[in-house]
């Protein structure tokens, strides 16, 4: 590229982490020449603001991306798998926030603050990590770095919003069904596209994405494989639960983790208050910690609850929340789109 | 007593826990001869009805025990430490649903699934555990048997009724608030009795009850202790992470736990089929697990999403519901009741 100004394409423009991308753009300034807001057939001509313009939504297809330099696609699996490639034919750089290059050996997956280097060992194709892992990785970075880590044991407290628009309408509808006094029926939840449905309102329910045939969710395996990726580091045991429950923006994380040495606990709140990109929030006598309201709209991580496990002096529980639209999506995306842009800039 | 019919009294008798042991007296027939209903001077003079009759709540006193055989507490620690001695010195067993007396090694801690011989060691107070502990510790029974307890990391998800009516009320309001576009305002949550306020509604609460020294909240440290005292085993290490949700009834929990044995996971499976008061719901390929929203309202434990910890042949993921107001409090104090009552009948 070598440039300072860039073609852009948002593809997803309408669903609920484009919305976000096209904000954060917005918000951020980002240093564009054109911008090109793409999606479904069902969704083109869509009008979305952009710095006080209308920009119309065009349907996406092999095609739409002659001349953009970056394309942040965001509208499914299926779609990137289909489009991504064409967009690299075009010459563009891909930041795919689906998964369907997380585990691809060809394709980088990056946290800015975990391997901001491997943006530039992309062969067109850079990933976007799930929510869940990104926010978890980003937390445990600087104790990864310190003292190494030997196992991870997570349980999430996801937000609807991680699957999509219809997912928060959802909880709305039912909530306010169950408000009102009416018997309320679940059509989306836990899975779109599996036949059994689950109330989310009021509820709690264990399953994110499909069962593997191992007995864990898709949901809880990409937490497993996409921490090892990351930290590029196989010895990083990581056994999950990812769980739905009725928040509409910000997952919450109960983390417990064993380092590969003894610790020192203030010294690891030191390494989280200084860490790039997380905000330590831990004074249990003032009844401060991170929660997904206070995190909802931010772009940082969020973590405290710090304690030793009582019974392992390598133990360590944290409580770990962001934004999932953002630090878990669309901002993790814009960062590294900042970052290329930045390179570029300077070259 | 050595009797058939028994005098009760329930203390606490329009709490949200009080009013599910009466339902449940009520509906199982316990051999009731003489019913008291008892409670603060506030809810004194309200009616309760029982079988069709209307029973006038009467201020609870140190003689309000005169001839009562069975009195069960669920009115707060501090009613339990001052009247449960005198309810024993009025020749009462007491069964104490608060914190007071849990850990006083006089006092049997009692999951009837788990160390029904305890209730016959009674010094006249028999504790009832808390909800998050009873559900866990009856469900890790036949695991515990056949292969022994290493350690449990566990993170829940608790619903708002653990915290009393005022709580229910709380998540009520603040959800009709928000469904309704109004501005919400915390006033009960995480700790009535503490200064800090945080929203429920849409949210998740790491905090219940009191932080201790430790870093630990007292529901955290009450997991640790319980867990050991009811198994009569101290070296069940135990590391909790407690949470509170937006969800009215049934607690639900993510569960990893380390036996001190090779596995076989079908055979735990059969464990937990066969388990009294377990009900096994392990059916990923229909979307079937425990839900807080099934469980409401049942007497049972529920347990799923049972796998093998991939990276540690002894690990085990679990999730286990169960309504908190029944099997975590209300149910297994009458049931402790009914053992009594059985017994003393067969004298």
């Amino acid at each position: 590229m070598s440039k300072t100004k860039f073609n852009v394409a948002v593809v997803g423009a309408t669903g609920a982490v484009g919305e976000q991308i096209i904000r954060l753009l917005e918000e951020r300034d980002f240093p564009i020449d054109k911008l090109k807001f793409l999606s479904s057939a069902r969704s083109a001509g869509t009008r979305v603001s952009f710095k006080g313009q209308e920009i119309t939504v065009e349907e996406a297809g092999p095609d739409s991306f002659a001349g953009v330099d970056i394309a942040l696609f965001s509208a499914g699996g299926d779609v990137s798998k289909e489009l991504a490639p064409h967009a690299v034919r075009h010459g563009a750089v891909c930041i795919d926030n689906t998964n369907a290059f997380r585990m691809d050996p060809n394709t980088p997956l990056v946290v800015p603050e975990v391997n901001e280097a491997q943006i530039f060992e992309h062969k067109g194709i850079i990933a976007n990590p799930n929510c869940s892992t990104i926010q978890m990785v980003a937390a445990l970075k600087p104790l990864y770095d310190k003292y190494g880590i030997a196992r991870i044991i997570v349980s999430t407290y996801q937000a609807v919003s991680g699957a999509g628009s219809s997912a928060i309408d959802e909880l709305n509808r039912q909530t306010k069904d169950i408000v009102e006094g009416r018997v309320t029926e679940p059509a989306i939840l836990p899975v779109g596209s599996l036949p059994v449905k689950h109330q989310i309102a009021y509820n709690a329910i264990p399953q994110i994405d499909k069962f593997q045939d191992n007995g864990y969710t898709l949901e809880e395996m990409k937490m497993v494989r996409e921490t090892k990726k990351i930290f590029n580091d196989e010895s990083v045991l990581v056994t999950a639960t990812c769980v739905r429950i009725p928040v509409i923006y910000g997952h919450s994380e109960s983390v417990y983790v064993e380092l590969k040495q003894d610790y020192d606990l203030e010294e690891i709140r030191q390494l989280l208050a200084d860490a790039p990109g997380v905000t330590l929030v831990d004074d249990p006598a003032n009844q401060q910690y991170p929660l997904a309201t206070d995190a909802a709209g931010k772009n940082d991580v969020f973590v405290g609850r710090l304690r030793r496990d009582l019974t392992n002096e390598r133990g360590l529980n944290l409580w770990i929340v962001s934004d999932n639209l953002l630090k878990g999506a669309a901002w993790n995306a814009v960062q590294i789109a900042e970052i290329i842009a930045a390179a570029e800039s300077n070259k």
